[in-house]
């Protein structure tokens, strides 16, 4: 069966979440959002593509910070209403310099940090 | 620092994506969705609770199925508006009896199952 990105389930702003899965590593690294048309362009291109909500526009990630994101396979849930994208990660996933953007975890009630910016 | 449930950041439906990754194998599970009541029950029980979008109800994952997660550690991203659950997942995780919900990748332009029900 051929895929038409237009089959997944959209929220009522057009928007799907998706997260970023290292795909040696299985590490996760991100959840971001795409809309139909970056979900043609990370298939198109390898290029794991977001929708930024704050800026309205397409996030090819990396494309200013250089920590793209190489496509490696890309799967939807049961209910075609979320994406995981493996992915082959450049650089920090996160913003803050992390490799991950969950680098934070609640232990015995109290936020543990877990891993430092990369240099 | 101590956590507060109430200082993630739940959508303007009050609710936050909850993405459950097995502890073990590092495979993603499922994504669905928490209320700050739900992720206060998972952290205080040590069983996953989801809240469940289409009954409006708390969503204790396997009270009916017995395919339960147990919490292993919780974690949250950078912009505190996702959840990073790792978890012991008792037999399936997802309602079509598959180990994982996202058993489809795109390749090439069509759909592959990459796994079967579990017998």
């Amino acid at each position: 069966m051929s895929f038409d990105p237009a089959t997944l389930k959209y929220d009522d702003k057009g928007l799907i979440p998706a997260i970023a899965q290292d795909a040696a590593s299985g590490e996760v690294l991100m959840m971001a959002w795409m809309n139909h048309e970056a979900v043609a362009k990370t298939l198109e291109t390898g290029r794991v593509t977001y929708w930024s909500r704050s800026r309205q526009a397409f996030w090819i990630k990396g494309e200013s910070s250089g920590h793209v994101q190489e496509l490696v396979d890309f799967r939807y849930d049961c209910d075609a209403d979320c994406v995981l994208v493996t992915v082959h990660q450049t650089g920090p996933a996160c913003h803050t310099n992390r490799r991950s953007c969950f680098y934070r975890a609640v232990r015995e009630g109290e936020v543990v940090e877990l891993m430092a910016p990369m240099l």
